[in-house]
């Protein structure tokens, strides 16, 4: 059977968009936007990130880039695991935190009925999905509580097995399991998705007997939402992530040119950059669909923990990094808009447009002695979303303000695949142009560090005198 | 029968606190942090700002400082009419959009079950609460298909009984019930929340024949969640919305002072003023709890809407407004984190810590041959997220970044009661430090028009011809 995703046409038909029209001087006036000549500027800068780029890449060090083609296998072999256990399990619960759960998120919120949970006819036979992403007692306990752990599959998912939270979540999740349906229920109540090679995550699937993913070691956790991580909840969930990754790969494809003006997510990344560079570091996303608004989600985790860093690729300390602020529309107009319109040139809008929405909605007549409210009657929410986001864009355009489009012909698998791909690779080149490693996250550290020795971990007993020895609080200073 | 919020020691028990001590030099270093002259400074003008948040209550326009007094009986009222409906509808719909859904969402999150629609026996009876809160067709549409009408209740949320959104979404409430249920049904299936002077809304709802709630004239959207708009979906869920007022009233009490350095609300405000002053423009609120995260999304409507302000009193062109950001804890620790310690020093954090969470849930022993999973059995997730909080904390001051925490002593009605209340007067406060008009929302203006415009409202057709005459788009600039 031939997939749509095989088809030239429908591809062509499904391509996302950029639009970068009012990042310009033409649109949004000359004191804050940019020109031809200030991106042609960039070109020379853009060739060298490109090329550096592929030779990263030829060396196997952006793994991310090769999930496309890597991970067509394993999509079908995830598949026919989930098809296989279909009926069986009432929830799949994802246990992780950050790059383990945010693409699960947000495929779930991109691709799913937007009542899921609550909605059986809807799910039609597949699993409740629970990400609970944190390690929070009340909301972990109430989950527990809430389910029967004899129809719940866990997926404990962490690369290096070494995730505080999310092994807290295991070990608990597991001794309620074990308590409820005996020890041998564990391998059938738990998958393992980790490194394939260290850690203590891989040791403990294999002596449980756990059904196991791998996560490449080349994949860190931002950037592994095509990995197992972000595929097997998707296709327990009816999700079709073959053509997610279709999507990335037709993507990729678009964008393997170095030239600024045809490759969006370059282009993207090197007006953010501008625009931070240029006293603008705050970049909003903005989808007017409410189904988009985990992937600015994920989008916040892969651009600040990817641009944030305190050195060069030198060592010199430069502290860069702009901060993405996720917002929705059209929620946000009546909540962030009045700041963004009226307040400091200190941000980038990049919306998110939809041109078919899944559903169509009429807005019903009524009141039709009422002008002020009959108007409305006749329209469709369609219309009013799509209208909202047009007249939100001209007016901040209208009043200086930087903003972009990202524009999704339908939100599906393959437009999505797209997306998350776009601005992988944007933050990667992104990186090359503020000339740090965007794929690291040294800054983080320091806290696990207090943490664990103050949890009694093994060979962190200096961190735990030294966070023991830190400064009182004064007193007069808490009111 | 005495409530508890009546016992002054149970009320000193619950205050909730702020903590500046890493605001200034001693703790986070000279270059960034303050000194007490810095805060000393700024007292003369606390003084006249003081004097005139006093004189505009006085001249009653700042009605949100009337509440915890002039809502207690109608809070009564409330709670009885909810009371006498327990049992008959199985759901609650708020149509809303901004002020009147983010506070039904912060109140239900911060003080429900954390599976509050998916648990029967945590609800108790009451019903399912949802709050759509935008007007995605896809999203609509679903809910619509998803609730039995015979047993939902909708509470149309609008001062001015002009909101497109929220109109837009009764309209098609409506028409489905009277399909479904007859003209008749409209009266038990509709609550209005408006203006009782003025607009549509109320209008209709008395036509309808609804039940009618009003929103008192001098309080705007964001200022709005202690009066019926954010009472009435609390009360029907079972929240206690007289100890919510006994808050409020509390921190009013607390906060009736001049005095910078007693006056919580206050010295707040001054600390993130002189921080946004100093290139500091983003405050982050940081909760490490998953009740609260709806509470920092609450604050971000409020600070940025109310501060983000093209002009001052005086008329002058000013564009201020720092930019609120929610995170959660530990969640962001894994996404935000990394940024927040190594990138530029333009941020503030304020975490929110909670003293006794409403659950404890230990972390369950655990292969105890593999140390670094072991250690984590025996605490509890009370302990993991608190040391967390505490860990990054430290390691955040000692990289020389402002963060600031507000304690929690409990999640509850009374502790949220006072939040609002704080952060509503540090909202007014800060006003008068910027010089604006905290209080309006003239940005979001010429969105609206232009949206009035295309959809064909009277009055607005010259908005739409501007709509039509916008400039095309230079297609060379959509990839």
């Amino acid at each position: 059977m031939t997939k749509r995703y095989e088809d030239a046409s429908w591809k062509e038909s499904m391509r996302i968009k950029l639009d970068v029209n009012n990042m310009f001087a033409e649109n949004v006036g000359e004191e804050h936007g940019y020109t031809k000549a200030d991106v042609d500027a960039m070109q020379e800068k853009a060739k060298v990130a490109h090329k550096s780029i592929k030779a990263a890449k030829e060396a196997g060090n952006l793994g991310f880039m090769e999930l496309p083609e890597s991970h067509k296998e394993i999509a079908k072999e995830i598949k026919e695991f989930a098809d296989a256990n279909k009926g069986k399990y009432d929830n799949f619960v994802v246990l992780g935190i950050g790059g383990s759960a945010l693409g699960n998120i947000a495929l779930q919120t991109a691709l799913n009925h937007p009542y899921y949970n609550l909605n059986d006819e809807a799910r039609n036979g597949y699993p409740r999905l629970f990400v609970p992403d944190n390690v929070d007692p009340t909301r972990l306990k109430g989950l527990l509580e809430t389910l029967d752990l004899s129809r719940t599959v866990f997926n404990v998912i962490s690369k290096s097995g070494g995730t505080a939270e999310t092994m807290s979540q295991f070990l608990t999740a597991r001794a309620k399991v074990v308590e409820e349906l005996g020890e041998d229920a564990v391998a059938d109540h738990f998958i393992a998705t980790t490194s394939e090679h260290s850690g203590n995550l891989i040791k403990i699937a294999k002596e449980e007997g756990m059904k196991t993913y791998y996560i490449p070691e080349n994949v860190g956790g931002r950037f592994s939402v095509l990995t197992p991580v972000g595929l097997i909840s998707a296709a327990f969930t009816g999700i079709d992530i073959e053509e997610l990754l279709a999507g990335a790969a037709y993507m990729d494809q678009i964008c393997d040119t170095d030239e600024l003006w045809s490759n969006p997510a370059y282009l993207n990344a090197a007006l953010q950059y501008l625009a931070d560079q240029d006293g603008k570091p705050m970049s909003v996303m903005m989808p007017y669909a409410h189904d988009l608004k985990d992937v600015a989600d994920w989008y916040r985790q892969l651009w600040a923990e990817s641009l944030g860093k305190k050195v060069n690729r030198a060592g010199e300390v430069i502290n860069v990094g702009p901060t993405p602020v996720k917002a929705l529309g059209a929620t946000d107009q009546h909540s962030q808009v009045q700041l963004y319109m009226e307040g400091p040139f200190d941000k980038v809008v990049t919306f998110i447009e939809v041109e078919k929405y899944k559903e169509t909605l009429e807005i019903a007549d009524g009141y039709e002695d009422i002008s002020g409210v009959s108007y409305l009657g006749g329209h469709t929410f369609n219309e009013l979303l799509t209208v909202e986001k047009q007249a939100t864009e001209l007016a901040l355009t209208e009043n200086n303000r930087l903003n972009c489009t990202v524009t999704f012909p339908e939100v599906n698998a393959f437009t999505i695949g797209q997306f998350f791909y776009m601005y992988e690779l944007a933050t990667a080149f992104a990186g090359e142009l503020y000339d740090i490693d965007a794929f690291n996250q040294p800054g983080v550290e320091l806290g696990k560090q207090y943490a664990y020795g103050v949890l009694g971990r093994e060979g962190f007993t200096e961190k735990k005198e030294e966070f023991d020895a830190r400064p009182e609080k004064n007193s007069d200073l808490i009111l």
